[in-house]
């Protein structure tokens, strides 16, 4: 693989959806596994659910863990190495706790000692099960787990910036422990980013875990700023990983785990341009480990109640025929496995500073900053986007809490 | 079976308690049935989980909906007839509400008029597999439903009493059609009893359904009123089975669906005393159709965050051994089933009537009315209770409402 970089996509079985766990059919996860390496994608991300691993907080099903790594295995018959996510949590728009942390029971998911001590068993309990098998490239704590700490969540769990990185930091060295070597990670929404008062933080974005993960996603603000067809969308995921960067310290690697061609807000005629201006631009990105499309099939319209764009996400149909999309994906990956971009000399983009503070909202899609920013990527040269001078490596607030 | 009086118990599955129907092993199932027909009981009732046989709206899993038939006809080879709740639900201070219905989804699970078709979809679903199997003896549309709509639940479903009367008589219609000659019921806590203002009413319990059930547990209000081995305690159940009779019209049938001795609330040396007492004095009631006791074993100290009392309720311990309870049980049921009490002539309490309506919280344990009840009881004649002189059939509010 040229420049090592990878490619993959988020497992979505193609029957069933994420309730498939409850029926586990190996041969269809097989079949699901053979049409997802033809495009010649090198990796999944697997998504199990917290609530069949781990139905009562003293109960981890030893028959849900075989299930995880069977599919792990699955997908390395194929010649497919595997990420795991573990506290699902929330997936396209349906949230899935455990019952032992809802309703008469309702307890805080990142500070109650009980329920965090349950997560750490569960970490270990994969990091463990999946730590010998050479396909397995690392946990990811969960899908966004801050989706749970918004405060538009319908029921907001309390959370605030040091508590955010207590729990992360506790899971992420309990996987560590677990599998020694993998890399693992947390997972978030642009909120992070781009929300003044998101409890998680660029600090724990870029400082937790061996890599930054970015989830790109235009419906969050993009849409809502610029027309179908421009170039914003495009570059909105090279933008994210720029965005992280800046955050970062030096040498920390980038992952876009998430980043998908939504039509409704594309326009069906444009999610192969999309998809593959998507894939150039961010593999120009020196940091990046790999991007992971979500998502590998279109969730049958036999299901209901997902939101529309869920429908036609999938670079394979339901039935596993391969979509425009995954034709154009399958051919911008070979391209770029043959040729990663080279580097070039870019310009430089100072984030913009009040105080002593980078509001994260001045850096949203709907900010100058971001407009700024596509004006010049669109040009042919996206800025590097660089901390204000003299500020900390990662810029802090004058009460020294994250911003 | 002298008098024809129907003795079972709840299945609580040895193993994983519910949590079990991700992992159905029938031979375990089989083994629990067994240690249950070796009780000398006829019957059970089982309680499947909505949200696995119903993981989407549009999604009814036929792995679940076959668990469901197979875990019947376990019971059928053991001997036991069997009785299957739909919509759990609740269950034993657990929630388990599908995705599709919480949180982003949040939906009304009584009146959203899709939800409600789901609904009657599951109920038909069951209803049709179930219906041709000679030791089926009807659906229950969930385990205390009402518990949803409470005022007091952490995310409580509005609700109101014509609502209510209309959902459960659509989903018992459905139950009806799909199983033809099956005893249907809809099931409740004792709220609908004894709190004024719960939206599921009197009038819902004795004219809906093909009999009227009775959830009778002394922890919801004779353990805070009366020290325990009062006779309160042994005579509850049959004065819940009285007040139901005196709500219904004439013939209603009465089944004891849920009664347990919860050690907390009696003292473990009051336990076998108290399951005899229950069971003596509830199949003295005349119209009784049968007692289901809660429930058949021990949850497991393994898992974690239930009320302690749950720990303890089961005829048969977690290992499947006979408790002292289970002994005590099995030799009254044997003693009820060679010899039923004979009815015999006793007083008449009319209830308690204001401005044409019979406030429910009147009635409750905290009462005059029920003192005078129990201690007509323990002196040795159970009074039946009937409706003020000149009443319609179940007393109606002023405004015509059912109170």
């Amino acid at each position: 693989m040229s420049g090592g970089l990878r490619f993959g996509a988020s497992y979505t079985p193609s029957r069933g959806w994420f309730h498939s766990w409850l029926d586990l059919d190996l041969d269809e996860v097989r079949r699901d596994m053979d049409s997802l390496a033809e495009l010649g994608l090198d990796h999944v991300r697997v998504l199990p659910m917290w609530e069949l691993l781990q139905p009562n907080r003293t109960l981890i099903r030893a028959a849900a863990v075989a299930d995880v790594v069977a599919v792990v295995d699955a997908a390395a018959a194929a010649g497919l190495d595997a990420t795991v996510d573990v506290l699902q949590g929330h997936l396209s728009s349906f949230d899935f706790l455990p019952s032992w942390v809802l309703s008469w029971h309702r307890r805080d998911i990142f500070t109650d000692p009980e329920v965090v001590a349950a997560q750490e068993r569960l970490v270990a309990t994969l990091g463990l099960e999946l730590a010998g098998r050479p396909t397995f490239l690392g946990l990811t704590l969960g899908n966004e787990t801050n989706q749970f700490a918004k405060s538009r969540h319908p029921d907001p769990q309390p959370l605030d910036p040091a508590g955010a990185g207590r729990w992360l930091d506790r899971l992420l060295r309990v996987a560590a422990r677990s599998a020694p070597g993998g890399r693992h990670t947390h997972s978030f929404d642009d909120d992070v980013w781009f929300v003044d008062d998101s409890v998680v933080t660029p600090t724990h974005a870029v400082t937790l875990g061996d890599l930054t993960t970015v989830h790109s996603w235009v419906f969050t603000g993009v849409a809502a700023h610029f027309p179908p067809g421009h170039p914003a969308y495009g570059w909105f995921a090279r933008y994210l990983l720029e965005l992280a960067a800046a955050w970062g310290g030096p040498g920390r690697g980038t992952w876009l785990q998430e980043v998908g061609a939504p039509v409704p807000h594309l326009g069906a005629g444009e999610v192969e341009r999309f998809a593959a201006r998507t894939l150039r631009t961010a593999a120009g990105h020196g940091r990046l480990w790999g991007v992971t499309w979500w998502c590998s099939h279109d969730v049958d319209r036999a299901l209901a109640d997902f939101p529309e764009l869920e429908h036609t996400l999938g670079l394979l149909g339901s039935d596993r025929s391969v979509k425009p999309l995954g034709r154009v994906v399958a051919e911008v990956v070979a391209e770029l496995r043959a040729a990663r971009p080279v580097p070039v000399p870019v310009p430089q983009m100072v984030l913009p500073c009040e105080d002593g503070t980078v509001r994260r909202s001045a850096t949203a899609p709907g900010s100058p900053f971001f407009a700024d920013w596509v004006e010049a990527a669109a040009a042919g040269a996206p800025p590097r986007i660089v901390l204000p001078d003299g500020a900390v490596p990662w810029v802090q607030g004058v009460d020294g809490s994250a911003r």
